[in-house]
């Protein structure tokens, strides 16, 4: 799968998943972002990189929030944007949804930037589109959100000295969750010390030894001097299948409140890729309190999405430039 | 109230209601559109103002062309605009709205254009977001629209030479108006010489006296030589609650026709906020004739934003610059 | 109708049908798209043409496809876009529908696409706008679709030589469609030595031979040595109007296999409005073979859309260059 997303010369081209992808280029991506986070503090927020490159954002489930900040990223390196919310009921056949992409991509344009509910979309269209085009993945179904995980890497890094000397501790409905996922490659790759998964059986995946991952069902041993908690959001239909007895349960047994926070390190980080359900994955005091990176994560997320996009088409400009 | 919205060198920062605000400043804001006015009737009608400042246009309540005309202001000063249409149910808890508004701001946001249905929503937003950030009420349920008053202020300012010297009514649902709200806020600061309020005892304010305004019952006294006539929309909603028997009835006894405009002065000038409905408000032929001005009012309605927008992001930057 | 289209000058005002409209003015547009389709696969895909520029799109009639490709187009010239999708049932009186268009012209607006359900709706458009607005007709009911016959004309004159020597067939539901209507018109003017329209009798047009057309029912005896192959979509409610029996009834006497597209030329192109029915106006083999055009046609659809735009707005500046 790492060749899809990498030019001949190792440079990215399309960005789908973590999983495959080296060190150096999880790095690189954190750099680049650090120079644009400079950037969207300044008073002109707007750099002329993607001038004139047209990105469409291809949202086939609806994400307001994500969309939001692909969208002011795309902005602020000046490409124009379009928004395209297309209704997978019209595109039920794989054959039409091609022909969608195909009448999109003779528009000349350079990104696809696609969510969807089903898992493997983004590299299904990353296969089937024009060799110019480069495909981010904003979240495909249960498998991955890898701009998600960069981000929050980007935000450990900015609290945190070395990855290998970390403990990470990832909580909550880790088998339905694409950010989990993400998360544990990324952090896999960057080296961590360890990573830990706590939940409930019903919410951890079977394969937990292959991820390299230690497993808790116990949130406060889970906890246990932790230096990052990253708490997932829980999926309400999850609920209906019967996974979690209820949301009032969950909070007793896994929600992050300043007694079971108390269990980490006094200096640990608190992250939550949002919109948080207070009160069920994390009491109001945390979600507030002076350990969480909550809203730190959101803004980083606009300098991980600007560095990822402009990587993906700086590269293929300098292939066009040599091949022309 | 007056101190959320200026800085503490008395430069605009938000701006919720004309209540408080000091002539002075609604004339600066008058001169400033006088400016953006020239400018819009250019081959090239953007100016470089606000180039890499974010705007999102949150609209909790529905209004094309509300909306159209901030999208237009900011698209013209440069800015880059964001349309967030709020379903107000998903965002029923105080606390969610909240969460929303600090993800959105943690985006680097610079302004938000609000429009809510409810009274205070536009202050209430105001209060709870980072020092950075300005808030423009583009309309708060029955409290306040500042910006129609202002366009309406700098509509009659290009008709009538001095506003001591003018005789305004103003005629309608004034009860349930934030329009009239803020049109009898910006023309008693304006120092009008004398502003009449016209409409049945049902749709009429019970403080009438405290607003310094002269209440008429009859529509013709009311209109009896006045430079300025500002109707309402009449709002349909008024009539299943029963304040107003019938559009017709309305209509006939304080529809704005011909006939009735004859009690003004001659060269009255008649205005409307829109969407007009036509003969029940005022008649096709009036709306339509020589006197009318309403099509102006929205022309004057992108001016007043775009000085509203600079004046409110300029007295940022100044601060931002001096802090920094 | 010509006049309405063009300015004293001869220069094209607005876009309204192809119909009389001269061949010289039908190749400036094929010539200026030209000029544009090499921007459009640049590096930088954006020229400061329409820069200041205010373009809405006026959707009463939804068409993802077709307002994208105005907007691309739009965006490529630096204008400022707004989409407005105006639900007719609040427009449904003529009345309000120019009192939507008067407000939305008072805010200096340049031009308005506008895509409508009933024939005739951009015409009465034009014709009721203030004098500096140009409008294009991006379809109107069955009438015209006039950049869509432009973009037609500009793929066929990229992959044939001269028109007078061609033999053109257009096949389908020639009678309910705008696009033939639009396509027959600059066939003609641009001189085609042969036009054939091929379908069952109740999809054709009863007056047939004013347009200048030879009439097949057979396919194969219609397809016989031409040139150029455009296929029309197939409309699903004429079936339920019982002009049509059924889909695969359709495919088994006017689709477009391989078998069929034999008897055209060898080196004929295959044509294609979109969104393509497959299986029903055309196999899957043909619409994906050496000898379609039908994704290169998307792709002129932009340039076709940039060079009309710029030709309206442009004839615009200069005379208001020229009065002030």
């Amino acid at each position: 799968m790492t060749q899809h997303q990498l030019t001949e010369n190792g440079q990215l081209k399309h960005f789908l998943t973590i999983e495959g992808l080296k060190r150096d280029l999880l790095v690189e991506i954190m750099d680049r972002a650090e120079q644009f986070s400079s950037i969207t503090g300044r008073q002109v927020k707007k750099v002329p990189l993607l001038r004139g490159k047209t990105i469409m954002n291809l949202f086939f489930e609806n994400s307001t929030r994500t969309r939001t900040t692909f969208e002011l990223a795309a902005k602020r390196l000046s490409a124009d944007v379009m928004n395209l919310n297309i209704n997978t009921s019209s595109t039920s056949k794989g054959e039409s949804l091609l022909d969608t992409l195909h009448n999109l991509q003779a528009m000349h344009t350079d990104m696809f930037v696609v969510r969807h509910n089903q898992s493997g979309a983004a590299e299904f269209i990353a296969q089937h589109v024009a060799p110019h085009i480069s495909v981010i993945n904003a979240g495909d179904g249960c498998h991955a959100h890898p701009t998600q995980a960069m981000l929050d890497m980007f935000t450990i890094r900015r609290h945190k000295e070395h990855f290998p000397n970390l403990c990470v501790a990832i909580v909550g409905d880790v088998l339905h969750s694409r950010v989990a996922r993400s998360q544990i490659h990324a952090l896999a790759t960057l080296g961590v010390g360890e990573i830990r998964i706590i939940g409930p059986k019903t919410l951890l995946p079977r394969d937990c030894q292959t991820l390299g991952v230690h497993v808790y069902h116990d949130l406060k041993s889970g906890l246990k001097d932790v230096d990052v908690v990253m708490t997932l959001r829980l999926q309400f239909e999850r609920m209906q299948g019967a996974l979690i007895p209820s949301s009032n349960e969950y909070y007793a047994n896994y929600g992050l409140t300043d007694d079971t926070l108390a269990y980490a390190k006094p200096d640990a980080i608190v992250m939550h890729p949002g919109p948080i359900n207070r009160g069920v994955e994390i009491a109001s005091s945390v979600a507030d309190g002076e350990q969480s990176v909550i809203l730190e994560q959101v803004t980083h997320g606009i300098a991980i999405r600007m560095a990822v996009m402009s990587m993906a088409l700086g590269s293929q400009s300098t292939q066009q430039e040599s091949s022309s």
